[in-house]
């Protein structure tokens, strides 16, 4: 039965994971180290191959390679089968364009014209650039699009051209609201950044505790969660992932809070950009935040305070952070970002780690 | 020693509950019902007999009366004895007004002149609504104000006029970054607010997964909290609320990924008002939220698809997520702002229940 199939014999759970193709990269378990061009090159090809035009192809597989570099291969490198497949299901229109529905001052709304999710959200993070270095603000909805892959991507683009963003996605249901059983929510993955001269601050977080890919990994190292991540069919909440990817009942983060958040950002998502819910996405029972509905909202600090103002302001809250004494388990207090630019160093440096499989897969799909 | 020297001895520890000036109310064991018009007025003498001019006073007293009436008397009730005491302080400049600081399209940054935070907060969102009925959106930044109480009452009154509201606000440390177990980090509420005929969806969440207040009032009935809510002295996760008390090492929402909100939600409250970050507050070494950044961020949804199709889509949202099936213990799911509304009509019809001894404290403040 094909992909399309199943997922129309389960409209509710149509969730991310049950698209993985192979396990992504488990340290220590079959892995291997590619450079950085090495990975952009080859994952262009694949597109190229799928019918992508070279400009467009070469965009998205920068993006899927930063991803990749900074850590993030579930949003990098292990999702470019999947992309190349929901190519072939028609559900992605190759070289559409968003296209003008509505302008009021610094509103806008666009239809994203089912092109490519990277292309759409990189040109509506430029887009709320413009927008906000004119009005000083921008709000930027984007309807009729697919998966942005990671949303970071769109934070750590803006605050490196210093502007302010702040931006979410709805998805498919993938999570049970607070107090159900069954996934009708989605994760709507939130991103917050600010430029900093030291380095931007750059949040991403899903409104799930735990990615599904996460508990997947955990599960194949024979681990338990560091927290507990959801609930069994029998509503048990655990630390075992095996058990909630079967359930599908992963956890809000922050319980019932993260429950409400992902349903304010839906209807948020949808209002402003005149486009679907979860429920409408849901209803389409393609492929996962295949026509989702996304936000990008962009200040220009500029026109405030400034960016020597600005970089005071974070370099203070970064420095008291950061000085605040570790806690007992050897962990230390960071900024969102820091992170991801401590494995990009390191794996531009060392080479970017992949699952063995994975990476055979993408260069079967560039020809390779 | 005044409490004012007590603080000054611990800058970093200034949080909330050490201010809780009596018990709040716990079910069943010394709680009594008023009538909202009754709070309401004693509140108001109260805070008259403190110096507020009596038309500022209403309208204090009136939001006062609402969260209570909503069940939320930690931001009601249970804070008038503490404003009462800000004003003595000096922290709390009566009479004060916000002062426009710069203004750019649809920006607003205004100076809050430490005037109280309920008066200076309410104005901010009527403002922010003009402003977006003017411009489809409006971004204002309040800086040195003061606690606005219940964050989700801006969120109330700007959906039951019509219009969408994020709003945020810093607040001193008073929770362990990440990774950390020393407070360097406020709760930092988070307000999100959209309208609709059947009913508003207000979202209303601090980063911590829970206040001090529950922790003290499921102390004091011997429970233990539903969920872990943070560490002992030793660095242990416990549900046990004392030790977390004692310690003061409360649990992001969602661990690290609230961790990392309140840090943007800082760096961004302080930067849009161009104000205070959460150093900034602990530095004053005054009291809770005493010279705080906001921001109000409020956009018309007539400049964009309009009412109706809001309506719709909110519609669409609560039904799908309410229709989820129950999970086993006995909750249903509910969309943000739905308990308001259920504990405000019984509230309503059957008495509000406050705590006995701090209705006697506020009723002697009143001069009853």
């Amino acid at each position: 039965m094909p992909d399309s199939e199943r997922l129309r014999e389960r409209p509710f759970r149509i969730c991310s994971w049950i698209y993985l193709p192979r396990l992504p990269s488990v340290q220590g378990v079959s892995t291997v180290r590619v450079g950085f061009e090495e990975l952009q090159h080859t994952i262009q090809q694949a597109f190229e191959t799928a019918g992508m035009q070279r400009d467009d192809a070469a965009i998205c597989a920068r993006i899927h390679a930063e991803s990749t570099l900074d850590g993030v291969n579930s949003h990098g490198l292990n999702r470019v089968p999947r992309f190349v497949q929901f190519i072939h299901e028609g559900w992605i229109h190759l070289g559409a364009e968003p296209q003008l529905v509505r302008e009021f001052g610094a509103l806008r709304v666009y239809d994203g014209a089912r092109a490519p999710g990277v292309l759409n959200a990189l040109w509506a993070t430029d887009r709320a650039m413009e927008i906000a270095a004119e009005h000083g603000i921008a709000l930027l909805g984007l309807r009729n699009t697919n998966h942005w892959m990671r949303g970071g991507s769109y934070g750590w683009r803006a605050a490196g051209r210093g502007y302010i963003l702040i931006a979410w996605t709805n998805t498919e249901s993938c999570m049970p609201p607070w107090g159900a059983r069954e996934p009708r929510v989605g994760n709507n993955p939130f991103v917050m950044a600010v430029p900093r001269p030291g380095g931007p601050l750059v949040l991403d977080m899903a409104m799930s505790q735990y990615a599904y890919g996460k508990l997947q990994t955990t599960r194949l190292k024979g681990e338990r969660l560091p927290h507990p991540g959801g609930f069994t069919s029998d509503g048990v909440l655990t630390d075992e992932p095996g058990p909630i990817e079967q359930s599908q009942r992963i956890l809000p983060t922050g319980l019932w809070k993260g429950s409400g958040m992902a349903i304010l950002l839906d209807v948020l998502a949808a209002v402003l950009s005149e486009g679907l819910p979860t429920n409408g996405i849901d209803a389409l029972r393609q492929g996962s935040c295949v026509g989702c509905s996304q936000v990008f909202l962009c200040i220009d600090p500029k026109k405030l305070g400034g960016d020597a103002a600005l970089a005071q302001i974070a370099d203070s809250v970064v420095e008291y952070v950061e000085g605040a004494e570790p806690d007992e388990a050897g962990r230390t207090p960071e900024y969102p970002g820091e992170g991801a630019v401590r494995r990009r160093e390191r794996q531009r440096r060392d080479g970017i780690e992949v699952d063995n499989g994975m990476w055979a897969e993408v260069r079967a799909l560039a020809g390779q």
